[in-house]
C-alpha cells in the first residue's frame, strides 16, 4: 500500500553487506529447516529442533572454513534480539494455544514441580558442582559462581520436549511439562537474582523468607499485569468492535497489546514471561471470541507461525554458536578437563531433576515425567555473564555448550520413541476438544434446567454439588469460576464462555 | 510452546532501560493510533497517516519537555530499521493485494508516468533549485547536490494517497497511482545512483544511454528475480503440500521466501522493492492457491496487518523526528531563509509533478491524477546523506521536513473530499471482483465451447479475436497470457487460473 523512495537503495552504504549476507544465510537456513522438517515429519527420531541445530552446526562449519577459522558467527545473537524479538512471540503463543482447562486442573502439581522442584534441583546442583568441580582441580570459582551455576542449570527448557509431545494425545503430560516450565522459569529468575544480591552474613531463615516473599510478589504482580492487559484488549474489542471497519485493526491491536504487556513487565522489573503468558491465556478466553471470524483464523495461525519461526531461529543460532572459535580458544584447559566438567555438570543436572521429579511424581502417583529433562539452551549465554571472567569461566561456557548439544540431540531423538513405548497412544480425538464437550454439556444440563421438575432437579443439583466438592475439589473450583465468569466477566469482556464448541465456528 | 530460562531477566543489565522505554512508548502510540483511526473512520478529513504523524508530533513534544529540550528522539530511526524491517512488508503486501488485472491493463500509462514523468520532474526540480536557491543566497552547494535534490524530490510517496483511495471504488486511479509509485521508485534509484557516480566530463548522449541501460538492466533483473522466487514458492507448495502436516510451515515458508527475495536483491545490488513487489504478485497468483484454506485467510490478513503496522510506525517516527532539536540547531540560517527554501522546494515539486502529470494525462486522455502528489517522507534521511555536510545541508534537511509535514497533513486532508467532488462514487461492488467475473465468464464461454455448434462457434471466435486485437490490444495480450498460463504455467506451479471466483472459497 506504499511506495517510498529509498534513494540510497542501490549503494551498499546504508546497509552493511555483512548484515545482508547474514540475513540471507539465516533465511535460507530457516526455509531449508521448514522443508526438511516437513519431509521428516513421519520420522520418529527427528524433530525440527534437532534439524535446526544440526543445520546450524553445518552452516557454522562452512562459515568457519570460509572465514579461515576466524569465527563461525555471522550474526551476533545478542540478548536484545532474543529477549525483545524471539522470546515474546514464543511465550505468548504458548499461553494463547494452551488448553486452559488441563492447565488449571493440574495447577497444584505444576506449582509443586515448578517451585519446590526447582529449589531442590538448585541446591543439589550447586552443592554437587562445588564439591566435584573443585575435586577435578578448578579452584578459581567462588561460592556465588557455584550458586549461579545451580540457578541456571536448574531451569529447564521444554521447547524440544513439547515439540515431540502432542497436546491431544497426552494432554496431562503436556500440560504438566509445559506449566512446570513457566513456573520453573520464574523461580529460576528469582533464585538467580537473589544469588546475585545475596548477603551471606545474614541468617539463613531470614534469607529464605525474603526469597519466598520476592517470589510471591513477582508471581502475583506479573500475573495480574498480564491478566489486566488481556482484559483491556477484550474490553476494547467488545465495545469498539474494530472489525466493523477493518479486521487489520483487530489483529494489529492484539499483537501490539500482547507485546506491550511484555514490555511493561520488563520496565517494572517483573517477569515478562509470566505476564505475556497470562496475557495470552486471557486473550484466548475473552478477546479471541470478540473479533471477526477471519481474525480468529488469522490470529491462531499467525501467532503459531511467528512462534515457530522464532524457535527454529534460536536453534539455528545455538548450532552456529557452538562452533565459535573464540570461546573454545579462551578455555585453555585440556580436552580431558573439559569433558570431565561437562559430564559432571550433566550428571548433576540429571540427578537434580530426578531428585525432585520422581519423589513428587510418586507423591502425586500419577505419571512419569522424567523424560522432560531438557537443558536450557540459553545457559551458555547466561553462564558467560554469571561466572567470573577467568579462564575457568570460559571452560564452563564450553562445557555448557557440550551439555546443551548433547542433551538436545540425544534426548530429543529418544523422547518420542520412549513416550510411545511407555504410554500407548490414545486414539486421536476427532473434535477440537471432545472430552471437554461432554463435561461442558453436563454442566450446562445442571445449570440450564427448564421449568419442569425444577424443585426436584434443584435437590439433585445440590446433592451432586456437595458430592462433587468432596470427590473433586478442583472441579468445584472450576464450577464456581464458571459461575463467576458467566455473571460478572462475560457481560463486560465478552468471550464464548462455556458453551459447547460448535464445529466450523472458526477454522 | 517454549520455555526458556532467561537467567538475567530481572536485572536490567542485558536490556537497556532506554530501549524498553522507547518500545513501550512506541507500542502505546501505535495502539492509540489504531483506536483513534477506528473512531475517526467515518471522518472524511482524517486518515491514519495524519493521525500517526500528529501523535508522533505530540509525543515528540512531550519527550522534548521531559528531556529538557535536549532531544525529541527516543528511538534512533536508523536506515537498517527502515530498509530491513519496515519497507519489505509494506511493498510485499502491496504486490500481494494489488488487483493484477487492473495493474497490467494500465502498464503502459504506468511506465509513461513512472519513467518519463520522473525524468521530467528530476530535470525541472534540479534546474529550478539551482537557480532559485542560489538566488536566495545559498552558494555552498555543488551541481551534484542539486541533481541529488532533484532525484530525491522527484520520487513520490503514495502511502498517504493510497490510504484514501479505494481499490474497489476507483480501480483505475488506484492502479495508476500505485503502479507509477513502484516504477517511479526504481527510476529515482537509478537517477540518484547515476548522479552520485556521474562523470560530467563525458558527452551527454553517452551518459543518457548509460542511464537508460542501467535502468533497463535494473528493472529486468529485479523483476525476474522476484518472479523466480515467487514461482519457486509456488512449486514447493504444489509438490510438497506442506499443509498436509502443518499449516504453520506453509505460512512460515511464504514469509521467509518473500523476505529472502528482498535480501537477495539487496545482496546483488538490485532494486529490492521491485523484486519483492513482483514476488508478491506471483505469490498471490500461484502460491496462494496452492495452500490450505486457513493459510489463505491468514496470509491475506496477516500480511495486510504487518504492512499496516509498519506504515503507522513510519509516520509516528517522522512525526517525532520533526522535533529533533539537533537538526534545527545545526541549520543556523534565519527562519526567513528556511521558509523561503521550503516554499521554493515545495513549489518546484508541485511544478515538477504538474509538468508531467497533466501532459501525459492529456495524451492518455483518461483521468486526472494531479492529487497523487505526495512527497517522499524519507527525503530528510536521504538528503542528510546526499548533500554535503555544511550548514546549508542542515538547512535543506529542515526545509525538507517542513515540506513533508505540510504536504502530508494538508494534502492528506483534502484528498478524500476532492476525489469525492471530482468523481462521483461508484456503488460498491458486492462481490470480490465482480467486474472481472463477467469478463472471465466471457473468456470461458469463448474457450470452453461445447461439441454443439463447434465449427460455427470457431468461426465466431476467430472473428471476435481479430476484432479484439484491433480494438483492444491489451486485452489480446491478456488473452494469450491466459492461454500460456493455462498450458505451461499452471500444470507446474498450480494456482487458480482464470476460473470465476467462487464466493466463500476463502474468507
Amino acid at each position: 500500500m506504499a511506495l517510498l523512495l529509498p534513494p540510497l537503495h542501490l549503494s551498499t552504504s546504508y546497509l552493511s553487506t555483512s548484515t545482508i549476507v547474514a540475513l540471507c544465510v539465516f533465511f535460507t537456513l530457516l526455509g531449508t529447516c521448514v522443508i526438511i522438517g516437513h519431509l521428516l515429519e513421519e520420522n520418529r527420531w527427528a524433530n525440527e529442533s534437532i534439524i535446526a541445530l544440526l543445520l546450524g552446526l553445518c552452516a557454522g562449519t562452512v562459515v568457519l572454513f570460509v572465514t579461515n577459522f576466524k569465527s563461525a558467527k555471522i550474526l551476533i545473537f545478542s540478548e536484545d534480539l532474543f529477549f525483545l524479538y524471539l522470546l515474546p512471540p514464543i511465550i505468548f503463543n504458548a499461553g494463547f494455544q494452551v488448553k486452559k482447562k488441563q492447565f488449571f486442573k493440574n495447577f497444584t502439581i505444576i506449582l509443586l514441580f515448578g517451585v519446590i522442584g526447582t529449589v531442590i534441583s538448585f541446591c543439589l546442583i550447586s552443592v554437587g558442582a562445588l564439591i566435584l568441580i573443585q575435586w577435578i582441580g578448578i579452584a578459581n570459582l567462588g561460592l556465588k559462581d557455584y550458586l549461579a551455576i545451580g540457578a541456571i542449570l536448574s531451569a529447564t527448557d521444554s521447547v524440544c520436549t513439547l515439540q515431540v509431545l502432542n497436546q491431544d494425545e497426552t494432554p496431562l503430560l503436556y500440560s504438566i511439562v509445559f506449566g512446570e516450565g513457566v513456573v520453573n522459569d520464574a523461580t529460576s529468575i528469582v533464585l538467580f537474582n537473589s544469588v546475585q544480591s545475596l548477603d551471606f552474613s545474614s541468617s539463613n531463615s531470614v534469607t529464605a523468607l525474603k526469597l519466598l516473599g520476592t517470589f510471591l510478589y513477582l508471581f502475583c504482580t506479573s500475573t495480574a499485569l498480564g491478566i489486566a492487559v488481556g482484559l483491556l484488549s477484550a474490553y476494547i474489542m467488545k465495545n469498539l468492535y474494530l472489525g466493523r471497519h477493518s479486521t487489520d485493526r483487530e489483529l494489529a491491536l492484539m499483537m501490539l497489546l500482547a507485546y506491550l504487556s511484555y514490555m511493561i513487565a520488563e520496565l517494572l522489573s517483573l517477569s515478562g514471561i509470566l505476564t505475556i503468558f497470562f496475557c495470552g491465556i486471557v486473550m484466548s478466553h475473552y478477546t479471541w471470541h470478540n473479533v471477526t471470524l477471519s481474525s480468529r483464523t488469522t490470529t491462531k495461525h499467525a501467532f503459531a507461525t511467528l512462534s515457530f519461526i522464532a524457535e527454529t531461529f534460536i536453534f539455528i543460532c545455538v548450532g552456529m554458536d557452538a562452533l565459535d572459535i573464540d570461546k573454545w580458544k579462551n578455555s585453555k584447559g585440556s580436552a580431558g578437563i573439559s569433558v570431565a566438567v561437562s559430564s559432571t555438570l550433566f550428571a548433576l543436572v540429571l540427578i537434580g531433576r530426578a531428585a525432585f521429579v520422581f519423589p513428587i511424581a510418586y507423591i502425586k502417583n500419577r505419571i512419569n515425567t522424567r523424560e522432560n529433562t531438557r537443558l536450557e539452551f540459553r545457559s551458555q549465554f547466561a553462564e558467560a555473564k554469571s561466572t567470573s571472567s577467568t579462564q575457568d569461566s570460559a571452560l564452563m561456557i564450553t562445557s555448557s555448550i557440550i551439555v546443551v548439544l548433547f542433551s538436545t540431540v540425544v534426548f530429543g531423538s529418544i523422547t518420542k520413541p520412549l513416550i510411545e513405548a511407555v504410554q500407548p497412544r490414545h486414539p486421536k480425538p476427532t473434535s477440537f476438544d471432545s472430552t471437554d464437550n461432554v463435561e461442558d454439556l453436563r454442566f450446562l444440563l445442571l445449570e440450564n434446567n427448564g421449568p419442569i421438575n425444577q424443585s426436584n432437579n434443584m435437590q439433585i443439583q445440590r446433592q451432586s454439588r456437595i458430592r462433587m466438592l468432596i470427590s473433586h475439589p478442583s472441579k468445584t473450583v472450576h464450577y464456581f469460576w464458571r459461575k463467576f465468569d458467566d455473571k460478572f466477566m462475560r457481560p463486560v469482556f465478552g468471550g464464548r464462555g462455556f458453551v459447547p464448541f460448535v464445529p466450523g465456528e472458526a477454522a
